[in-house]
């Protein structure tokens, strides 16, 4: 059915049946969240064994209990390295959050400049935002005062020539936050061609940065999986290396709250940021990156493990991706979605102007959607049209109750501005 | 034996007979470290059991596994609390190091103000600190650029008519930094006169803020224990309660570089805080802090482990103590030293002029100390005569050869100095 073709009359008899199933709903009472991409219970389950098996803590150096080794211990780093494609001298190892470090970092640019460029407090600095993209990145940038400029991402990435044109005529353009492979929310990879052009664009502000968050770097869902472009070794090759820091976190491998960071860049930025770190810490949790990487093991093993996380999700993703394909065909042309082959998200584009209503609809009858809008800066967007589904976190059971909920939420909200017309 | 008293042949006859034994020593090739206050294996040792024991996870919530709870969990805030005789309300429980947190808290301040105030990034903020005192305190000012006030530290805490007055006419001094027990490195603990007076005093700065960094609250030594003034509670008796950032660890009570700490502050605090670290992190490690929790208890076994942990380091602390007291008279005039009842340091003070020579000397003869000038402000130790003993770290074995050295340091320094006037 072609939405955008139906009379008026059709329109007010679809809105009414649509209203009394949505009557039926409400009066069950519901009380579903699919806002954030947390992990569910049966995810967090899979890493239990790491926490009190004392087989992982045997062989532990002494000294990894006592203070020191700021950058991490190096069997971290190199599973870390493994897992990016770097060196192990390319790793800094965090903390729980990934988050944290870009957050630190940002602000570590805005005190102090970043390998000696003038601290970025000390103009109007600015970052490119790619739209849809994650709420916590662009909330750090608003927080800081840092002026954000939306540029569209694409299927296959940023659309890199207006990223190209931006960077290369304003010096205050300090960076861009891209997560590159199963994006936040919309679940696309970034070709080789985007990649490439990230690395090798000419940057007006010479400490210009990356934000490489490469959070679903192993995140994979389908049989068919996407590969992401080497950013670092790229980068090397035009020597732009110091443009790229890389981050990632075994958050959504082992536990969300209780995972480990690692930082990613080249030897001059690790100095630079180690020259930082080092009034601000004696070193993070080195107990919990060994039992991390006892447990982790190598890449392989972390393969392993992803795919007992996939048995998990994929069967979630399937079911909304069912539920919609099941309500809307192709040419209905009030909602498309995207299909992602990993990472915690499915992006739900419907009619503009309607995003706002389909997220209030839910709520009122009891589901819980990331907030429409939420994808953008300030919080805006301009269509009103999409809207992020994180199915992970749902039991399957109040999964249906969500698809349930979110395609009529859907198609009243879109009638109802049909209507309008 | 008075140093000051003797002759040049005397001085001359004694360096003689120090200089054959440093060349006995030197021999010997030692290689023994004192200078950082680090807890050794048998201390670490003591919480091993923590790190495997299912028992201690059996009754832990799931969702502790996953994001959220920014502020950290019940459990852990309540022991918290009560270590530091404040509510669990007043409670941010943290990463594994207390130093990032007052890192991360001036940081804020510089960048954002506290509570709203202007942020010391636009002024030239000043901050007191008080000698000899904590070399990482001193360093953040220094890599920010905060002008740094040397106050003396005296035996029952800081000089406060010369704090006082310093407060009470400089809008851009904006705090001091305390280790109010068992300080780092002299031992001390303010008493409750001094703990009144820094609660009570008028601070032109309206945003002053003292960094109570109560590192060594339950970490007692001897018999003889100190007790320190509640200062969060006097604060609020004189509406000062937001003056206070109290920062404490089990650092030294579980794992130095795998330990839980926490920041202690006022409501209106604790909101601020809250309001800015909720753009950094999602939430630090819970099922690292629900481990602490299981395995710390509450304040009475807390009290049990530091027993252990007393056990294993006031034999070191007797070594050193004895040493100096077998080689230096009461009226020596050339060593004094701090007898602390806890905390991690010995202050050994000697002839002004000598401390760098005590730690030249030590090097060459195997023996690593803290470095002279390191517990003052810019490192710089006007008097030259402050060397901070770390005792902990360094096996029974290397502490009898660290205290030859140093006793021998100190004459041999001293002579030559008395030989120059």
């Amino acid at each position: 059915m072609n939405y955008l073709e139906l009379n008026k009359e059709k329109i007010e008899q679809l809105l009414d049946e649509v209203n009394m199933q949505c009557n039926d709903v409400k009066a069950q009472n519901y009380k579903v969240d699919i806002s954030r991409g947390k992990p569910c219970n049966e995810q967090l389950d899979i890493a239990m064994g790491m926490l009190s098996d004392p087989a992982l803590l045997q062989n532990m150096p002494k000294n990894y209990r006592n203070y020191g080794m700021l950058d991490g211990i190096p069997e971290m780093k190199q599973i870390f390295a493994d897992v990016l494609g770097v060196k192990p001298s390319n790793i800094i190892v965090g903390g729980n959050s990934s988050l944290n470090m870009m957050y630190d970092a940002i602000q570590r640019a805005l005190q102090f400049g970043v390998c000696g460029s003038t601290p970025w407090n000390q103009m109007k600095a600015k970052f490119i935002c790619l739209v849809p993209g994650y709420d916590r990145h662009f909330a750090i940038c608003e927080h800081f005062g840092i002026e954000m400029i939306s540029v569209p991402l694409n299927e296959d990435g940023p659309a890199m020539d207006i990223v190209e044109r931006l960077v290369e005529n304003d010096d205050t353009i300090k960076g861009i936050w891209c997560v590159p492979k199963y994006s936040n929310p919309t679940g696309c990879t970034y070709s080789q061609e985007a990649v490439e052009r990230l690395a090798k664009m000419h940057t007006k502000a010479k400490d210009f940065r990356i934000f490489w968050d490469n959070a679903y770097a192993v995140h994979d869902l389908m049989d068919q999986t996407d590969k992401l472009a080497n950013i670092m070794q790229i980068a090397e090759k035009y020597g732009n290396e110091d443009r790229i820091y890389e981050f990632t976190s075994t958050s959504k491998i082992t536990f969300a709250g209780a995972g480990v960071a690692c930082m990613a860049c080249s030897e001059n930025n690790v100095k630079d940021v180690i020259s930082h770190m080092s009034f601000q810490t004696i070193g993070y949790n080195k107990i919990e990156q060994y039992i991390h990487s006892q447990y982790l093991k190598n890449v392989e093993n972390i393969n392993e493990i992803m795919k007992k996380q996939k048995a998990i999700i994929k069967p979630k993703f399937d079911k909304i991706l069912s539920a919609l394909d099941e309500t809307f065909a192709q040419d209905c042309n009030i909602a498309r979605w995207t299909k992602p082959n990993g990472g915690y998200f499915i992006t739900l584009y419907v009619l503009n102007g309607c995003a706002k209503r389909v997220y209030e609809v839910c709520k009122d009858l009891g589901l819980t959607l990331t907030k429409a809008g939420a994808p953008f800066p300030y919080g805006v967007d301009d269509d009103d049209s999409v809207l992020r589904i994180a199915p992970t976190f749902t039991s399957n059971e109040d999964l249906e109750i969500a698809c349930k909920i979110l395609v009529l939420a859907v198609q009243k909200a879109c009638l109802e501005k049909l209507l309008e017309r």
